[in-house]
């Protein structure tokens, strides 16, 4: 991962290099070795991309934007990294509940626990939200803020997908890498505003997307401020702070960044109002929705499924809006993939 | 105000020469015009704040922050700006109460309304935090995000204070100005965290302070996304989101930032528990207690007063914070006073 990071901002010191040399070479191989998306193919999105940025960033232009304004928002799951068989931080609860069960003897009797330790994940979801919220509390609660981060951390280092046997942070897609780099090259603040828990993303958020915590926003339990050994902890409780999905996208992005962005990035419906919310700037705005097309290097999905995307692209479609189709799109989707 | 923002500003520019040039040259009347903190007279606080930042600034140094690591947060009310009579935007609130009334003829019998439109603020507030509450979501919910923002903004442009007939924006302390811009010159990412309303901050701490929205904490009421005409808005609701003070200033600096402060700023026992949250880091740290000891250019109060400094003043002494003595500590207090 770190040296896609290393490549990553070499990439951005590349693209300003080039945009400021732009003027006075024009030798076709420069031109070749700064491509800032170079995992994205030639055509509809990524022209719209460049062109989009070239437009906000052009000094005297009447679409030109500030640079404290040039907010960027960006959802996580199924955006940023995959998010099949599915979402990863239930997988990373999953796991939780298989580690703490030795201290749980009683999980062995008690649903949705022990539906879930005899590998029945299906009957362990079968109680609805009720059971995922238990299931939750279960495993993100009952310790402080930095033990929770530890527990993250640790997890995310060893833990591989069931599939592809990679390391999560290694299940990201790379052409959205190269969009983070060529955005913040540009001035943008990228942030991510996932419906997943900000604190399960903060412990490696800056180094796989390099995007520092105070950039995150998502889903959080309430936590409680206690001196312990005249130590001062947060405690994280048991209880649902906030819901950072669906309409809650544009309600976490005010609350956190106090501003509207101008670039939006989703691949769901749970992303549409946070890309409505954009939209309704007064300025220049971009709105774009991954659509999941490649069954073969990722997987294909929308209307039909879980979390997908059914409302969004008839309203991309009837806004204008840019929709990366994965399979025509992207040259590369992970990292790992041989080129 | 825009003078003194672009004052400030200069001093940034000037701080940064300075330090750049301090290795070249040694003209005494240059090292005069570079001083980062004119309005500090030469002593215990401003020594302590001047070490400080050499200290973590410097490369190589074992306590050297970097500069991602820079997080300073400072309290609003008798921190950054006064709170004398009452905190400012309670006389925000009672000036909207007037100017709402004749669209709410029920008020003229209603209490806490009737006695605060008699004048009596005293009898209005006997009905305690209810009252408040009552006050708050009368005045604070009901619009629109954007609405709420444009009445905050009407009100801070023309609102004089009841004691100084100054602007409200102009009863921010020099010393503080000073600070803020001194920090943010070497490095220092500068945040509010108040106990006062987020969205009655943002509107105008980035003119004042030269604070981002995104950079401001506070406490909030829940808004809902809703869409009215086909256009997206976030409504406030009447409902407590978030009580930003005493133990719930660790809280939202860690929802918001997601990591802990190096440099905390206070006045009162409701900044303690951030300054004991900051103190508890690993690194060097750095606690500033501003003391309000000038009963003639501000106001002098402590242990006694709402608002006070009780627990603080003790907890500050017994592990060496910085306490600045407004009256001894600061050469002026105020923009607006002839030097």
């Amino acid at each position: 991962m770190t040296r896609i990071i290393v490549k990553v901002l070499t990439l951005g010191v590349l693209i300003t290099a080039a945009l400021t040399n732009v003027a006075r070479a024009a030798d076709p191989a420069k031109s070749v070795a700064a491509d800032p998306l170079p995992s994205w193919n030639d055509g509809g999105a990524k022209k719209a991309i460049v062109e989009f940025v070239a437009k906000v960033t052009k000094k005297g232009s009447p679409e030109f934007v500030p640079v404290a304004a040039r907010i960027a928002v960006f959802d996580n799951d199924g955006t940023l990294w995959a998010e099949k068989p599915m979402p990863f931080q239930a997988l990373f609860t999953l796991d939780r509940v298989k580690a703490l069960a030795p201290q749980h003897p009683e999980w062995q009797t008690q649903e949705p626990f022990a539906s879930l330790l005899k590998g029945d994940v299906k009957a362990a979801l079968a109680g609805g939200e009720r059971a995922v919220v238990q299931l939750l509390m279960a495993t993100h609660a009952g310790m402080t803020t930095d033990e929770f981060a530890k527990i993250v951390k640790d997890w995310i280092a060893t833990a591989k997908h069931p599939k592809t046997g990679q390391l999560f942070t290694e299940m990201v897609y790379q052409p959205m890498l190269e969009l983070l780099a060529f955005l913040r090259a540009n001035g943008f603040k990228t942030y991510i505003v996932s419906g997943g828990g900000v604190e399960f993303m903060r412990p490696w958020s800056e180094k796989v997307y390099g995007i520092p915590p105070e950039q995150v926003i998502g889903s959080s339990i309430k936590t409680k401020f206690e001196m312990r050994d005249g130590k001062p902890v947060l405690v994280r409780l048991p209880e649902v702070n906030f819901v950072d999905d669906g309409p809650g996208k544009p309600v976490g992005i005010h609350i956190q960044i106090g501003r509207r962005p101008v670039a939006a990035f989703g691949n769901s419906d749970g992303d549409l109002q946070m890309l409505q919310w954009t939209a309704a700037g007064s300025g220049p705005c971009f709105c774009l929705y991954v659509h999941h097309t490649d069954a073969e290097r990722e997987w294909a999905y929308d209307r039909a499924s879980i979390g997908g995307l059914e409302k969004g692209l008839d309203e991309a479609k009837a806004r204008g809006w840019t929709v990366v189709d994965m399979k025509a799109d992207w040259k590369r989707v992970f990292p790992f993939e041989k080129q």
